[in-house]
Formats: C-alpha cells, sequence, structure tokens
C-alpha cells in the first residue's frame, strides 16, 4: 500500500509503498478515506527540537483520519459492536488502560500513551490498523469531517472543560484551525460573546464565519481595552490559549476576569514569565493544560454536535489535496493562509 | 480604648489611644479577646512596595481576630441572630455583595473588598466593628483558636478547592503556620498521604505534630527522588504552594501527577519562569489560585472541624504577646522561629 | 396606592387602596411596571390547601414584577450600587444570610425564607419596597421581560443544574410557562436534542416556537417508545420534570438514560409509588428538587441570556390585562390555552 | 476443581467438581483463596424472584474474591502489565467499552453488564478467568480483605459520590456489611459525625466499631427527633441508604437538611410512596441511584484507604467458612447476626 513515511531523521516524508499493517486480535484494519494535516505533521517534516527527539524513523506519518473497516481481528469481531463496512474515525492516543490516569478518568493523560503518526504507523497511508476499543463509528457524519475530529475535539476540550462556557463570555487566543472550531463550539454550547483574537486577518475571518461575535487582531487593536469594553469592565470569564506565545499568556491573564478560567492548548517552545501574585493568585484563576481529548467524553458530546447540526466545521476546511501532494499541503500550512488541509486518500 | 496603628509612612506600628469605632445599623461591635499577627502585618510594619501601595494611613491593623459581642446595630438586632454576650470571629473581607463575583459564589474575589487592618481599621485594638453579616458564632470554640480561623481557613481553602483530596498523596511545599495548617487538614480530610516540605526543622516539626506522614527538607533531601519513589513513581495527586518561591513553582510542577492539582497560596514577589508545554500542558494540570476563604463554605467545613475535635491547630500556636510587646511578636516572626503568633488583647 | 389584596381566607382578591409601603434603611422602594401572573397566584386565589395553610391574609399578591426605583434607604444608597430611576427587577425570596444553606451556596433554601406575594406583600401594586441586595439592574432588558424573569429562572435552574445540558437529549414533560422557557433555555444552552411532552397542543406550539426540536403528547403518541426511537434507544440524558404529577414522574424515570439526572420542579399535590430498585437504583438515576432561582448564578447567566439575544421569551407570553382585570387574567390561566400572563400596571 | 454450582431452578447450591475455566487471549486465570458471601448469594440460593428471572443455570456462583494470577492469555500478557504469581482482586462488572455509559465515564451502568457468579461463571472455584482489564493487584493487601473490596467498594461509591462527606453529618440507614463499612469510609474521609442506625444491635456494634459517633435504634429512638438534636435542627447533609425499606426511604428524606443528598444503595422488594413536593423538591434534595462500584475511581481510593491504613474492614468480618460449609455460610447470613462471611478456598 502507500505510506508517508518519515524515513529517517531529516526534512520531509516519503511516498513508499509498504505492507499492509498487520490486524491484530482486539484491532480492526480500516482503509483511510481522508485524513487530517496538523501542525505536528509540520514539525515532524520539518525535523525540529521535539520532533528529533520525539520520532523513531521509519514511522508512518498522520494522526488525524476517517475511513471504512475492512478487516477484523477475532477478539473484535467478537465483541459484536463494529462490522466490516462501517465508516469510522478513531482516537489516535493509543493508551494501556492499567495506569492511574486510565483508571480514574484521565485516560488521555496515560503513562504510557503511544501516538499513531509519531510513535507508531499512522495515517497518511492506504490503511491503518487500530484497536477496536479506539475506533468509533461516523453514524452518518461524512469521513471528511471524520478525518478533522481529533483537532476538533481539541477544541471541544479546551472550551467544556471546568463547565464554564454557558452564558459565558469567551475569548479565543489564536486563531488556528484549533482556535476557528473553538470559537464553533462555544457558540454552539450557549456563550454569550465569542470573541476572537489573531494577527491575521483570514483566520479571523473563518473564526466569524465559525461563529465568533467580534474579532480582534493585536496588530490593530488594543485587546485589553477592547476587552474590558465588551465585559462592562469585567473580564472574561473563560480564555481559550490556542496561541502557545508568551504574549497570548499574558493576555490570557491580563483578561481573564476575578475567578475566571484559563484553558491551554497551544503548546509554546519557550518558557514565559509569570507573575503568579498578581495574575493568579490575587485573581483567583484556574489554569489547565489541554491534552489531546477526553476518553471518550469529548468524542461523545462532538457526535452529538455534529449529528445535530450544531457545529458547522466546513469553514474551517481550505484546502484538499492528494496524498502525493504532501508536500503542497505542508507549504499552504507553513505560508499560515490555510485553515485545515485534508489529504484524499481513498474512498 | 487601646489600638496598634499604623500612623504614616516608614516601619513599625503605634500603640495609640483612638475612640471606640461607632457601630453602623447593620454592624456588630466586637470586643477583641485575642488576635492572631499575619505575615501581612510584618509586611506593614516593615512598610514593603505593597504595603507602601495599598496602606493609606492612619489605620488600626490586624485582621484576625475573635472576642465577644458588645453592642449592634439596629439592623443587625432586627434579624435576630447574633446576640450582646455571643462570642464571635469574623471574616476580614467586607464586600459588596453586588458584583458578579459576590453574585456567582466568589465573594472572596469581590471586585470591592475591603480588608480589615488592611484597608480599614482592624482588630489589634481594644474593639472593632464589623458587618452583622461578616460575624460567625465560636459555638464553643475557644477565641484563641477563633482568631487564628481567618489563616486556618486559608489552609482549608487551599487544601479543598478541586475535591481532589480524599485519598490522595498531598504535598505541602512551605511550612509556614498556614501549610502546618494545611497539613493538618489535609490529613483530616482523608488524605493518604501528606508530604511537608521546608528548609526549616522547626517548622516540619510542627508540620509532623499536625499530622504529616512525611517531611523533606530540600537542604537534605532530593525532593523530586523521594516524592516519586513514595508515590511508585507516578507524583502526587495534589500540591499546595505555600512558599511563595519560584522555586516552590518549580517543584511544584515536576512533584505533580498527570492530571494532578497546584493550588497556589504562597504569594511570591517576584515572577517565574513557568515552562508551559511541558510542565502544564502535556502533564494537563489544574492550577488554582487561592484568595481569601470562600464565603462562607470554608468557614463552614472548620467549624465542623473544630467542633468535632477532627483537627487541633494547637500544635501550630508558638507564641502569646500582650499587645504591648507587638514588637516582639514582630521578630520572632522575622526569627523564623515561630508558627503562630497571638495577640492577648482582652477577656 | 392600588394593590390587589387577599384580604381574608376564601376565594378571589380584592382590589385596594392600601398605604405606599414603608422604605426600610436597606431597602428601595420600586414602582411597579409589569407583573406576572403565576400559577402560585391561581392557587391563592382559590384558596387551596397548601394556600390557606401557608398565608395570613391580609396580604398584597405577586411576586413577580420589574420597574423603577423612585427611593432608596440610607444604607442601600450608601452602597452606591443601585440608584433612584434605575429600571430593575428582583429575587422574590428574601432569605435570612445566616443559615447554613445561606451560607453555603443554597439560599435559595434558606431555613427562613420569606417569599414576597405570599409571606409578605408582594408586587400586584403600585409600589413594593425590597432589600437592595434583592434587586438587579434591568440593563436593557425590557420591564416586561423582567416581569418574568422569576419563573424564567426556574427554567435557567431546572435546565441548567448538574452540568448535564450541553451536547444532551433533553425531555421535557409540561409545557405550562416554565416547560415553555425551559424548552427554549435548553435549546440555546447547546443541548443537541429537545423533545417537549403535553397533553396540550396549544402549549406544544409555544414549546416548538420556543426551540423544542420534537413535541409528544401523550394523548397521541406512545412518548416512551417515541423517546427511545429518537435517542437510539439510550433513552434521554436529562429529564426537566414540569409537570407535577405522578404520570410524569413515572415517565421522566422511564425516559431517562442509564445515568441519567431528572430535574423535578413540578410540585405535585399528591404522593407517587416509586420502584426505586428498578428506576433509580439500577438505573443509577439522579434527581434533583427545584427550588427557586440559584442565588444569583441563576439570575446572572439569565441576564446574559437575554441581553446577548440567546433566548426571546416572548413567544411564551399570550395576554396582557390591567390590574384591575386580575378575575381574567385568573381565569385565562384556568382555562389552560394561556402561556404566560402579564399584568400592566404603571410606566 | 471444585465450584459452587447452581445445577438448576430451585433452592441451593450444588459443590461439583467443573473444568478449570478457559482463559481467552485477553483474560487472565486466577486461583481463588478467599471469596465473600453477599446478600445476592442469598438470593441466588433462596431462588427468589429476581433469581429465578435473572439466572440461567448452571452457572457457578460467587462474585466477590482474591487470588493468585495462574496464567495469562496472549494479548493480556504483551501489555505487560500483570503477571504470573501476582495476588490480586478484581471488579466483578464485565463490560462492554463501547456504550454510551462506558464511553462516558459510567461504566458501571454498561448497557451489556455481565456479572460473574450471576451472568457467567463466578468465583466459589478453585479457579476464576477475568478480562485483564478487571484486575487489580492487591500490592499487600491480604486476600482475605482483597475478597470483599467488591462490597466494600460500594460503601466507598454511595458515601463518596457527589463529594458531600467532607465536614459533614451523614446517617447511615441499615447496618449490613456495606452500612458497617460505609460508617467507617465516611470517618475515614473526614466526615464531622457519622451516624447508625439499624434495629439489630449487633450490626450497631460492628458500626461503633467501625468509626460510626452515635448509633440510632429505632426500635428504641425517635430517630428523626435524635438527628435533629445532633445537627442543631439542620438535618444531616448526606443519608447513606442501605436498607432498601420503604421506611428507610422516609427516614432519609425526613433527615436529610435542606439542600441534603440521599444515596440510595439498599435494593428494594418493592414500591414506595414518595411526597415528591413536600420530601424532595420544597427541600432541594438531591437522591442519586447506586450500583456497583466507579470503574475504576471507587477501587483506585479504595486501594489507597487500605494500604495507607485509614480504614480496618476486619470488624466487619465475623465468619470464615470452608467451601463445603456453603449451608453454613448461607445460614448465618439468614440469621441476621453476621457481618461479612468469607469464604477459604486456597492459597
Amino acid at each position: 500500500m502507500r505510506a508517508l513515511v518519515k524515513t529517517a531523521p531529516g526534512t520531509g516524508m516519503e511516498l513508499r509503498d509498504v505492507p499492509v499493517p498487520a490486524c491484530g486480535p482486539n484491532d480492526v484494519l480500516i482503509r483511510v478515506h481522508h485524513a487530517g494535516v496538523c501542525g505536528t505533521d509540520l514539525h515532524i517534516w520539518e525535523w525540529d527540537a521535539w520532533a528529533s527527539n520525539r520520532l523513531k524513523p521509519p514511522v508512518v506519518i498522520g494522526h488525524e483520519f476517517a475511513g471504512r473497516i475492512e478487516k477484523m481481528g477475532p477478539e473484535a469481531e467478537a465483541e459484536g459492536l463494529l462490522d466490516v463496512g462501517d465508516l469510522v474515525t478513531a482516537e489516535g492516543h493509543i493508551i494501556c488502560g492499567h495506569c492511574l490516569q486510565c483508571r480514574t478518568g484521565n485516560g488521555h493523560l496515560c503513562q504510557r500513551t503511544s501516538i499513531i503518526g509519531v510513535d507508531r504507523d499512522g495515517a497518511f497511508a492506504d490503511y491503518i490498523a487500530m484497536p477496536a476499543s479506539n475506533v468509533m463509528k461516523l453514524g452518518g457524519i461524512p469521513t471528511e469531517i471524520g478525518a478533522i475530529m481529533d483537532p476538533m475535539g481539541n477544541a471541544f476540550h479546551t472550551v467544556l472543560e471546568g463547565d464554564a462556557v454557558i452564558g459565558s463570555a469567551v475569548l479565543i487566543l489564536g486563531c488556528g484551525p484549533i482556535g476557528c472550531f473553538a470559537a464553533g463550539v462555544a457558540r454552539a454550547a450557549g456563550a454569550s460573546l465569542v470573541i476572537a483574537s489573531d494577527f491575521n486577518d483570514k483566520r479571523l475571518g473563518i473564526a466569524t464565519a465559525m461563529g465568533a461575535h467580534v474579532t480582534l487582531n493585536p496588530g490593530r487593536d488594543d485587546v485589553s481595552t477592547r476587552i474590558r469594553e465588551l465585559t462592562q469592565g469585567d473580564g472574561v470569564d473563560l480564555v481559550c490559549e490556542m496561541s502557545g506565545h508568551p504574549a497570548g499568556h499574558a493576555q490570557a491573564f491580563a483578561a481573564a476576569r476575578l475567578g475566571g478560567r484559563v484553558n491551554l492548548l497551544g503548546t509554546p517552545s519557550r518558557t514565559t514569565e509569570v507573575n503568579f501574585a498578581r495574575d493568579i493568585i490575587f485573581k483567583g484563576l484556574t489554569l489547565y493544560g489541554v491534552t489531546g481529548r477526553k476518553m471518550y467524553h469529548t468524542w461523545h458530546v462532538m457526535q452529538r454536535y455534529l449529528r445535530a447540526g450544531q457545529l458547522d466545521p466546513m469553514p474551517v476546511v481550505t484546502h484538499r489535496f492528494p496524498l502525493e501532494q504532501i508536500a503542497d499541503a505542508i507549504q499552504v500550512i507553513k505560508d499560515g493562509q490555510a485553515g485545515k488541509v485534508i489529504l484524499e486518500i481513498g474512498s
């Protein structure tokens, strides 16, 4: 089968012909229809510090996908809950099920997490084998959307953690694809005011299309002043920090109201100086670090939202490429003008 | 009446003869029996940057106290819930009751908080007038203990926020009086392992007397290694950061388990460099800044604990002085060998 | 001033000329613009068992209202947070602020609650005096809507309690005004499926106008079967029981999914036989009894929703009468064809 | 191997020689050391209405046990987290992992739950095969205690659900083994007052040994009056209903304070008349039906408590029998003088 493989340390990926993966007793083999390209894939392409420390080539890249079940291992089949032919997506974090985190509702923080497309072979390929327990039926959601439920799930996790969104003023800092999804999720989940901030006007346009009431561009707007005006001086109830920049952290702490919440998803590449007394303790803030998707509460709510039409993620999808054009896909992401980029692999 | 007054900018306080405070329609006038001396009072004595920015002399100092109701305003009396002669303590944060925070269960973060002994006249005096709504009957708790329920309440707030203590491994970073109270609260609230850390062995001794299972001294012990050993490699479920030092923050983030919680009470005087990606986001941590006491959930639980004998705070009390010896009281705190210091004012 | 007074035991109310109420030090005096007529007022009119046990005539009736501040007591004025001329509504439960419930975030369950229009003089009058702490500025919400925020608040409380609404299938049992409000709240708060059930098609029409996806009439529909179909056999996540009938309880327990939640607002006049083993324990259900509005979390979220236009309650308002026509107002409620009925009192 | 088998409809069980169970790819085979006898086993022995509807003989009885891993299936072995020789216990509810409940943190309410000793072969035998994911290492807890962690887990679930125990007044209604465990759990989890009620003085003695502060016998005591006295008229914060009697439900609703919580574990054999208006709605109560153990949060906390010595369950264990004397074991339970009864099976 075809697969995009990081064959060795260094820049780029190679389209290779590799064997179809083995399907273990608890696994299902999935024919990949669509896959999403993520910022993580860009890091892997560019072989930055994180990637070179984490990946052990050769490895098939790609962790966001949806497709059709082609084959089932005997134990998975015996469960009787999935079938050959089902259209499915899957959680890409494969977890141990036994550690403290897995046992107490935090499987997304499993001590032995293995991520497809990073720690083991991934989804930029004609086929992928997944444990049946990681697989979710699409139930009418198109595979193109199924392929981006992984990052959309990050947005749901970020917006919903802490039960702070209903009736709230929400600030989205950073309008990459996940930030734009978050604007839509916050709006659909009952936020009263959704403010999106980014330096990139194209991204702000997508955030507006997803439901942001107000967009701010720190290149033009005095963000803190505008937020005070928009919230009668209170500040926002919830900040979704998607930028991963120290300036985003500073903005988040300044914008949050007394007793507010900051859910942090953007992963910075350097440290931030934090004034804990002024910004966290005297303000009574709650901070929460977002990793992955709650397994599987996040997926459940997301499925409901997509099936009920409460959230239309399509404004975020800006580009589609065949598997062979991965270099083009990577390039549009690097150019900063893309929303979500999708690989069309099979059908 | 006698009162310890910050009469003007600069070091020290003066014992003065001042008028007994007026008792407004919603107030009660309280004869002070005992008062606690706090690190905040030391900052005020020394007139550090925080104090010189915040206080507007002249102001009577002191915010931790208990005593007897001597007089009641007509509206307070009409409520029929307090009586002259009642032994009481009081929450020292006087709040507006109307702002977003007051209206939604976060009165401790009121936008218009006025703190006794800081923003208005306090309790190092023969009498203090307090809004009846801030007053709590002691119901059998001695006034000496009533006088330290304000800082003990900080400890309850820090340990209990997030419902993370039952069955948990808890790390107390910093064993000043509030850290030592926290060791006792954590033990009594069902923690399975209470670890206390401080550079000062005297304080570690008090923490042990309050119930810590294990004490660590970073001057001697490799704290991170010991915590890993004590928790089978998982890390602790809950960190109570009471030190207010950047090194304490670093230790807190390193010690917390994946998905753990760090409640921060110690107020640092400078910034901390935080590696958000490694320490907060990938670990899925929750951070919470602790200000004051939940009004009045914290007080309610604390009263129950004290009345039921679940917590004996007396090992923390190391010194008692009459009002006149405030200079001695301040000195033993500066020397770092004191637990809680109490002023004996009246009866 | 004019006032509708229950002058003595027995049916009806009288329009009387009575003195303008005194405005105490902590009170504001409000010129009533609009008032809502509630099922409770019908019970009082008819002098049923509940009313005759609870009310001590003479008492001015009415607990849902909005109007303009005409005068302020000196303590209320000194707070500086309300002003003569402010358009306001008010929470009608006047609470002690000192009991266990008041002190721990459950003021709506205060042991000494006094309800306007029931336990003390109410709002079907030209003026009403209210404690300033019960008053909320409308901030742009019309007084006609302000006058129905008390029952709308019941709906918010019922829908939002338990943080179970986002992404949920919600069943509203009983489509009186509060049930219809609840349909709108559930929809706006991110429910994925809102099902409303009532025997009265007119009410179902209002529920649809408020946002219900599906309406069921137990006179025609097999409610349990339809709910199973609509939820892929799971049952609903949240039931809002607004009917107050034993049949509603049975329907609620049958419709709720394993691990679901039933929030009960409708107050039955007789007992219900409950099969705890089958319906509550083996299903792992949570039941919650709804009284009043969370003070003031419910009000806060409701204000946000109304100001942001997330909820338009006007489809529920079907009738308006002047104060003099109270008998007509009561009659349309008795006829069962009314949604919310409003008295136009002043301006 | 030896096994106690319900061979056919009717009273009793038979000790039979049966084949050692097969160990599937994801299973471990466990040599049973100790097993607990439960009220459920009594229902099965007596073949009551529930048992005759649910069981399909022949089936090996017994669902509470601990022992040693003797053999591992290949997939279980490949995980590398359990080993032959490990001393273990296991959750007896085998769940699908795919349904809404399994996916959202309520695996104990799985739509496809299969219970060992009820729906499939159980633990009153020399060997039992269990899915590796249901198995927990004892880590120093003796197998005799491991064998009763299933019912002890019910007690943890009942006491801890709702985060209502710290600083609370807790009423345990019904002092069978799970009620007695609950007294100990509540005490260790920071309850300020633990009241236990039962008609049987022997059981009340065990509850006292487990930590109840006060015991009440409804045959002698006016329970409602005593509870009011013990709680200064407020009522209790949390009721753990373990009796399963309509009288227990009535007592629970009467004893709970305004805004209190009733967690119901005792499974009644008939219906209860409930006055929802007076007892649930106007009191603002929360009711919760307890099924099984939270998988695996309950187990995690329980392991911590047992390993830390926070709870000593041994006062509850009153009888031990070899497998052959099952009839004696059943008899002492029927006599109502037993606490927990243990079968000593192997080593």
